[in-house]
């Protein structure tokens, strides 16, 4: 069911410092965009075989907000793993007892993709993002 | 530099429930593997792309403890990136301002390949481990 790790997910203070440093790195780093409609800006940082999301929050009322509270210097916020549909992901999370956050219905994530969260504290204290590509 | 994502590593309170989640979403799961000089117990969920390690506490003083007491739910670790020369990496994250945990030279890690760790603090909050290949 897991086909690929889209992307690993971390939070950072500050977005700038943040891309030159993976772009010292070697790493291809993209501009930033903003989702206004997520509450972040964004930076993706593309290494071979997957993407880190370099997240900054965006407007009031970010979801990463408390979050950067709780971790000033940043820190790694969720993965996400690509499925090939989502209805069958939030089926067998539910059978293994993993509750989905929100009403339980997949979503439309930050790349317009349909999405849904796992619970962390019923899956390993992980953020868990599982996206239908 | 960054060649490739060679893991992600989460800690879990349940090494063998964190097994049975992930088998259940048809990822190929490994049994588990003690490495006493490191302390940890792990277990190695291997998707397409790249590889979750779960980690357990094994034996006293385990690096992980601390962590485990932090985050009782258990929680994303760290990430380790590939590097083609360690000693390269480990003069890069220097020039750029981020300090390596411990002496600073690179050590023999979980994989028997020589590894660094960047400071959380100078990285965006995240534990990345750098590793030669």
């Amino acid at each position: 069911m897991l086909t690929w790790l889209n992307h690993i997910a971390i939070a950072v203070p500050d977005l700038s410092k943040a891309a030159a440093q993976y772009k010292s790195l070697g790493a291809n780093v993209s501009d930033p965009k903003d989702l206004p409609e997520h509450g972040v800006t964004v930076v993706f940082v593309t290494i071979p075989n997957t993407k880190i999301e370099l997240m900054h929050p965006l407007g009031q009322g970010s979801p990463i907000e408390a979050f950067l509270e709780r971790n000033p210097s940043g820190g790694i916020h969720h993965l996400c793993f690509e499925v090939a549909e989502i209805g069958e992901a939030a089926d067998k999370l539910r059978d293994i007892g993993v509750r989905v956050l929100g009403d339980g219905t997949p979503k439309l994530g930050a790349h317009d993709k349909p999405v849904l969260f796992a619970h962390p504290k019923d899956f390993q204290g992980a953020l868990v993002e599982f996206e239908q590509i």
